[in-house]
């Protein structure tokens, strides 16, 4: 019954989608405030007109968040669906083979910013809650919180769920922001890394100098940063910040012989990214180097004339943006003092340096013996025909482990995105299969979790 | 007669000046060319008003040569005046207090872009001319050869000169691109660094990727240029390039002791440039660093996301802008070739790299025993009062040592700029005193060259 609901919907929940993602919601450029707010307002409308009996536009301190619930009998279960309708920025413009705001349908693919992430899987809930709805199926309460902060950190959000905690009590949470193996490799997120956001400034001169007239005898803010950064981390590409690893959990022999059973090839990795070789921590495979150990990547450096031709100047500054992706049980508070407290003792006395903490989120673990878990696991063992395998991301999704804290509820991550998709990159896209097949598979597990409960 | 003349004129040689800052001619912008044919034509005409017989622009394969004569007699000495109107880019344009292309007078100085370097200059050696003419003291010939694209490596200025071989037949080229050592210390330049300016691309992934499910991986093309760049030079600020020091011409000690004699105070040094200490090459004073030794700066470094707030990519390229100041008998073809060598070695198999030279030029020595040098070496006493040291500056004119081997001209660096000055740095400017006096010392240069030919 919601199988045939949801295939004679189709068209008008693509339709409905594209809507959402024309709208540009990119929360690091505070210039879109007003597309953040449209964007919170066409998603309360389409919640309520899906049979919330609330759906509203709630202020924080920044972005606002979208809530919304049907209460069908508070004896009942309560699932709290969590999603973000913020995205990505879209530089570099010249990249996109589309408009990123300007969504169409190519090779069985939708393409356009947000596809993926996260408005096209939040969306999907949006769609799974109106199925039930629709046929009568609903079998627990639901309540919909959809944040506009996720992409820069999700600052505004933890206070919001302080405030709220009442209004947000449930069982479980469920998020799709998070990607499978793949297609035919159906996988359950149940580890998350933690992220620690800095942003490094060098100063050396008090003003761009003439490079022929003092280089050599003042030091070169640049060059200074490229032996700072290149000291972070050592020839084993582990990352030499002392204590940096203190709380690392190590896998055991047997946790990683697991971990290594999932389907992986290397050489194909390498071909899909056109990379000659791939590169990390020394002693670990490619998939424990992005979901059991931290890492930690440059994400943006400048300094100095990056324009046409050539200009011979020593820069009075450079800078850069680095993050590290944290497991368990660091602590992205701890990481971030560490980090400072390196950074500023490998700078020489002829430069000044400033170093700050932009944003970070603890790391998060589900534990597979979880009913909601095993909920999921069955709701995807029947729409893709092969049980999932619990996944450690690499990705983080800091708010996660903040639920946890604040409102004591754990998550299930069921997530329908794919490597391929591009998710901050230029050209992000995403299957309508995984679409389609997501709202089916979210339905059932609704049903499987009100049965479990 | 001179001197009065000059001091009759000053108000309007300032206003003469202040037209030819105005235009907004940076060779390093393509979409400055309207600008640049604009500048040369203002200065043909100028010339040609000053007693020029003949004063024109010429075409080259880029920006055109202002090219002007006056030959009062074949059998007289004939000095070739050479200076460039082309400027530097000027941002960060946020650093800038004036306009820099309003310029204005401010603290007996002129600020705007091209002050000192090279319109403020040149154009002195045009109104000393003016000068000379009407006050009918010119003693000998005189050519002038105004370029517009020294500050992008002259690049069509080298076909241009050995086209044009007979015209510029001279006996001795005069330049006024340099700095004295203070205003009470003047000096003659008598040695220039070359320059080998490269520019380097570091390519990782086939797109940006996601840091969180990427990261710890995959190479991170910034973390590895940032690698890559620390690794051309050493804790003792040497440069490791295998073979960069095998042509440096080393100082015997008394060649050092006497270079050492020019005053330096290295606190007012750093106090100027607000650093907390000098860097460098280790066993040489900064002196040395910048004038007779070889450096290494990254002039332009970028790649990922610079904007506001924070985007958890790993960029799939990071480019940097790297130029090394040569020093006799260093070859700029040879070093831009060991360069290349050596940084593409450098490259793990995980990362593309892509080396371009964009330009060089070679080092230059003035002998000070040359009866123009010690022209203009009387000149300068008898205006500052002092007799001038000749200066080893860490600069470049890459088309000095080119004139040589093309033209077989010697060339005179009689520069009147100060470091204040800040060429090549927002709010670039020029004392009014150092334009004036200027003129009157290449007046009194002419003077004695013609008596000592």
């Amino acid at each position: 019954m919601s199988k045939t609901y949801i295939d004679q919907h189709k068209e008008l929940f693509l339709e409905e989608l594209f809507e959402l993602l024309r709208i540009p919601s990119i929360s690091a450029d505070s210039k879109h405030y007003d597309d953040m707010l449209r964007c919170a307002e066409w998603l309360a409308a389409s919640l309520k007109k899906s049979g919330a009996d609330r759906a509203e536009v709630m202020p924080t301190e920044g972005n606002p968040v979208v809530y919304a619930e049907k209460i069908i009998d508070p004896a009942k279960p309560t699932v709290l669906v969590y999603g973000h309708y913020d995205v990505m920025p879209v530089d570099p413009l010249e990249e996109w083979k589309t408009e990123p705001f300007e969504p169409v349908v190519k090779e069985g693919r939708i393409w356009g910013r947000g596809a993926d992430d996260d408005k096209g899987q939040s969306f999907m809930h949006a769609k799974a809650f109106e199925t039930m709805v629709a046929t009568g199926t609903l079998p627990c309460n639901v309540k919909f919180m959809l944040e506009g902060e996720e992409e820069i950190g999700s600052g505004s959000l933890y206070k919001w769920c302080a405030d709220h905690k009442e209004m947000l009590s449930a069982d479980i949470i469920l998020v799709s922001d998070t990607s499978m193996i793949a297609w035919d490799t159906p996988s359950i997120t149940c580890g998350l890394r933690g992220l620690c956001y800095m942003e490094v400034e060098v100063t050396g001169p008090n003003k761009d100098l003439h490079s022929g007239l003092f280089g050599g005898a003042v030091a070169n803010p640049a060059n200074v940063l490229a032996k700072m950064i290149a000291a972070l981390t050592d020839e084993q590409g582990r990352i030499t910040i002392p204590g940096f690893y203190d709380k690392v959990r190590e896998l055991t022999p047997t946790e990683r012989a697991d971990f290594n059973k999932a389907p992986f090839c290397v050489e194909r990795y390498k071909k899909s990214l056109e990379i000659g070789d791939v590169a990390g921590e020394e002693g670990y495979t490619t998939m424990e180097r992005t979901g059991v150990r931290p890492s930690l990547d440059v994400n943006g450096i400048w300094g100095g004339y990056m324009g046409e031709g050539s200009k011979t100047i020593i820069p009075a500054k450079a800078s850069a943006k680095i993050s590290m992706r944290l497991v368990p049980d660091q602590d992205h508070n701890e990481i971030a003092q560490l980090f400072q407290t390196y950074f500023e003792a490998l700078a020489p006395r002829s430069v000044k340096v400033k170093v700050t903490a932009l944003h970070g989120g603890q790391p998060y673990v589900t534990p597979t013996d979880l009913p909601a878990y095993q909920a999921a696991a069955k709701a995807v063992e029947e729409t893709f025909g092969k049980k999932p395998l619990p996944y450690y991301s690499g990705g983080s999704i800091p708010i996660v482990s903040a639920f946890e804290k604040i409102l004591g509820l754990k998550s299930i991550l069921i997530g329908f995105g794919l490597d391929r998709d591009a998710i901050h990159s230029p050209n992000e896209s995403y299957g309508l299969e995984n679409f389609y097949r997501g709202i089916e598979t979210i339905v059932l597990f609704y049903k499987y979790f009100s049965e479990m409960k």
